[in-house]
Order: structure tokens, then sequence, then C-alpha cells
């Protein structure tokens, strides 16, 4: 009973670890996705078994090594989710992990790998945008998280897909010319834009893919182009706009606190760089910070302190 | 040889008709969808085989009798489309079409069934978006038909998740309250819209249920609401813009011509009126048109031409 579960669970993979009373990693296993929105339930059990069973197996132990497990989860966003995760966890592996397991959201993970404090704001950007705010009077706050197409505007995917469509806007004329046509063109291998739509429209959309897009319009903004700062700013305000919802939520506004930057998007230092002015505007006191360590490690701490 | 066929060939349905030398209509028939972007070209094939048969024999009609053939085609929008499309219409029924079948575009027979001269502007707003021209001088230009992800921003999926997004941007605060989020859950049978995710995230996006939305939108602008007169704008600005760069294209800016409205989102005088107002800035003396018959039966009437 030494050791400490901590599951980061995606949409396209799966990390666990297991760590000593020392906060010292064991094993670290990469697994298959468990989004159950996608998968569904059964997947996502069997996918978080073998990873459990793995992470054992290479560390040779057995399951009552283990003194709690916490498992951070993506699509657990509702009460209908949390029912259905909280159910399905208690259930692994024959119910051997009944009363020592705990799921959370992703985003909660996220939060404790990158902020030093129990309050303050974790803003994650990769393919799809979340943002989640714990306050100091232990408040919790949400916003712009609703997926690729109903929300997540302050994502990799939003960016991807407003370049596609400036792209459009420059081949019929409708909008701005913008060397986003030939980055974009050249980077798919695609001699004409209007060749995009059989690259979009798939028996599932690409949105992976299409927020991988990104990187270019960090490209063209860097040679000034008009169309990708446009976006860019636009990236950003969307972020701000989540930070200052969330702020206001949790009465953040006027406090000293940690907003914690988690995804793929703040690999660009030009979005912290912008963000960090914007944000000065809508909590004065705020501070950026970097993650710390893996989702999977800040998960299996967690797991640490709920055993204790 | 006395007769004529057109074919209105969409993504979901597909439509036929034989007219006779006086324009007089003999059969109408109804067949699965012809868009080969989404079913396929062997689908495509039979299914234009089969509305063509089932013409031929409503009539009691043998191919010979048929003089031309028009088929308006929903996805030639490329040289790729023209090329494939053009081969199949000359191998349906093993060829015997060979040389009297011409393929256009759906748009080209929306324009034929609404703009009485050889020169004008269609815009078409349904569940997708397309602005079509043909100038005096014979030169043709499109804007904004990229589908329902790339483009179709004046259309009515744009509407409906425009809509959507609004009521994900007022249940997380960081829109403005809109009565669009009774409206639409109550028209869905949702209790919250943290719920539209389940709606909205199925392996096949509902585009069409997506558009169906558009009226709620209306409904909501009769009643003052800010955040849907902000979509209906935005959707005319769309269109205005489509308009604006297709006159450019074709040299039609100062001359007297027609614009036929065509789709479903024409049903609501509302955008007739507000489109009506800001064409007079993009195309002064442009008059607005509607449809004067079904697409099949324009189709039809250009086989005659055709063939004559």
């Amino acid at each position: 009973m030494n050791y400490f579960l901590g599951i980061d669970g995606g949409a396209s993979k799966t990390e666990g670890v297991i760590i000593d009373k020392q906060e010292k990693l064991v094993v670290h296993i990469i697994g298959g996705p468990v989004n159950y929105h996608q998968g569904g339930e059964e997947q996502t059990a069997q996918n978080l078994e073998k990873v459990i069973k793995d992470a054992l197996s290479q560390a040779n132990f057995k399951m009552d090594d283990i003194a709690f497990a916490v498992l951070g989860v993506a699509g657990r966003d509702t009460k209908e989710d949390e029912i259905i995760l909280d159910k399905l966890a208690q259930n692994l592996l024959d119910g051997s992990f009944k009363n020592k397991v705990k799921v959370v959201s992703d985003v909660e993970i996220a939060f404790a790998s990158s902020v030093t404090c129990d309050y303050g704001i974790v803003l994650i950007s990769g393919t799809g945008a979340n943002c989640f705010a714990k306050g100091k009077n232990g408040k919790v706050a949400w916003a712009g998280n609703w997926g690729w197409l109903l929300g997540d505007q302050g994502s990799g995917f939003a960016l991807g897909l407003g370049a596609l469509q400036a792209v459009m806007r420059d081949f019929d004329s409708r909008g701005e010319k913008t060397i986003l046509s030939e980055l974009i063109l050249n980077n798919l291998h695609l001699d004409r834009a209007d060749q995009l739509g059989h690259w979009v429209y798939r028996k599932e959309i690409p949105v992976k893919e299409i927020a991988g897009l990104a990187p270019l319009v960090f490209e063209a903004h860097k040679k000034q182009d008009k169309v990708a700062q446009d976006l860019v700013n636009k990236l950003v305000a969307e972020m701000t706009l989540s930070i200052k919802t969330v702020v206001a939520k949790t009465s953040l506004v006027s406090e000293e606190f940690e907003i914690g930057l988690v995804g793929g998007i703040f690999k660009e230092e030009l979005v912290i760089k912008l963000l960090e002015q914007k944000i000065k505007q809508v909590a004065p006191k705020a501070r950026i910070v970097l993650p710390k360590m893996e989702p999977a490690m800040a998960a299996a701490i967690l797991a640490k302190k709920e055993a204790l």
C-alpha cells in the first residue's frame, strides 16, 4: 500500500504512472484512448484496465501495493459523465479498485500539473480548448470547453480552421490575399485551394490534422501576414475572454494567483507574449506559469494526497 | 425525339422531369441522392439511372423519345469533378445517352430557374450556400461554395451553428444572454445546454439538422433578441460579400441585372428585406427575383435549348 497510480486519459492516448511515497517515478506506461464519448464505455474500461495492468506488471506489483489511484479523463464534462465514469472506475478490474479510486476531469490534472496553489486558473489550448478556475473560496468554474464545433474557440483547431477558411476566402476573392494559401497548400501537397474540400470532408473530419496547421499560422504571422495576425489576435482574445469569465465567477479578479498554460499551442512564445499583455486587463495581479510535470504525474501526486 | 429530360440531383434527393416541345410537364420522378463526394461514383450512377428509367417507364417512353438530357448535380465544383461526372454521364444506361446528355452544376440550374436573362446572379442559401454569376461578356464566377466547414458562411448551417455557439457562450457566461438558449433547448427536448454536445457530436455531424435551427434564429430576431439580430446581420453581410465578389469578377457592377434567390432561407422575408438594402451598396441597379419553377424543370428547358 505504499504506491500511488496516476492516469492521464485523453482522446488519442492514455498515460499511466506509479510513484512511491517520495513521489519518485516507478513506471510510466502508454495505452489507448479513453474518451468514452468517442470510444464508448466498454472500450474506455478496457483501455484503462490495460494501462493499469501493464503498469502493475512492469513494476512487478500486486493490486494491494497501490494505496490510491486518480484517473484524469477527457470527456468528463456533465453530471451524466460524472455518474457514468465514477461507476466505470469502481467496477474496474472486477471492483478491486473500489474505494481507492477517484475520477477527475483531465482539466483538473492539468491544473495540478501547473498551478502551485489550491486556487488559480488553468488554460488549456491544444487541439481543443478549456479554461478552469478554482477560487480562494473553493468555488470552481469552466469556460469554453464545448468541443471543436460548438466551442473551443481558443484552440489549435479553431486557429487551423480559421486559416483554411481564410484560404478559401483568398481563393474566391471574398477575402484578403494571404501567404497562408501557399503555406497550407505546400504543407498538404495540394495544387489548388479548391482541392481542400477532399482533404477536409472525410468520413471522420480530421480535427487533429486541422489543429496541426496552427504552426503555419504562426509562421505567416512572423512574416507580417495580416490575415494570420488577425487569426492569432482572435485566438488570444478568445483565451482572454475565457479567463475573464472564470475570474469573475470565482471572485479572483483582485487576487494574486497563477494561470497555468497547458497544451501544444503554448509552445509558441508569441501566444504567451500576446496573452500576457491581455491578461493584465482582466486579472492585473495574475502570473503566467507553465507545467512543472506531466499530467499523469500530477494525477499520481493527487492520488498520494487522497490516500493521506 | 420530341421530349426533354431534366435532372436536379442533390445530396439528399434527386428530381427528374420530362417535358414536351411546348415545355409541358409529362412526368415528375423523385429518386435517391447523387452527390458523388458523399455516395461515390457507383451509387451516383445507379441513382441517376434509376430516376431516368423510372421517368421513361412512367411516361411509357423509349430512350429514343428523349432528344436531350441536362443533369444538374451537386458536388460538381472542381475540374476533377467535371471530368469524372462527364464520363459518368456518357456511360449511363450502357452509353445510350452518349452525345445527348450534358452535366451542369446544380447552381446553374438554380440560375436558370430564377434569372430570366443570360446574365445575372443566383444566390443559394439552404443547408449550404453558393453564389454564381454570369456576366454580359459570358464570364462566370463563383463565391462562397466550400461546404459547411470551410465556407458556406451565408447558409442555414452557418446560422444554426452560430446559434448553437451563442447558446454555449450564454451557458458559460462568455457571451450575452439570449432567448435562443430557451428556444433551441425546447426545440431539441433538452434540459441543459451542456447536453448539446451529445446532440451535435455524432458519427456523422447533423449538418442538415443544425441548418434546421435557422427558423428559431428568425423567431428570436423578431422578439428583438440582440444575439439573434447579430447572427442574421452576419448572414446577410456574408451573402452581400459573395454578391459583391462575383459582381466584380463579371463586370456587372453598373449593369441592370437580376439576382435570383434560391433555397429555404429565403422563405424568410426578413432576410430578403435586409439583403435588398445591402445589395443597393454593391450592385445599385440589380433587382431581386425568386424562382419561377422547380430546378428540374429548368434543367429540362436547358435540355430543350441544347437540342435545338
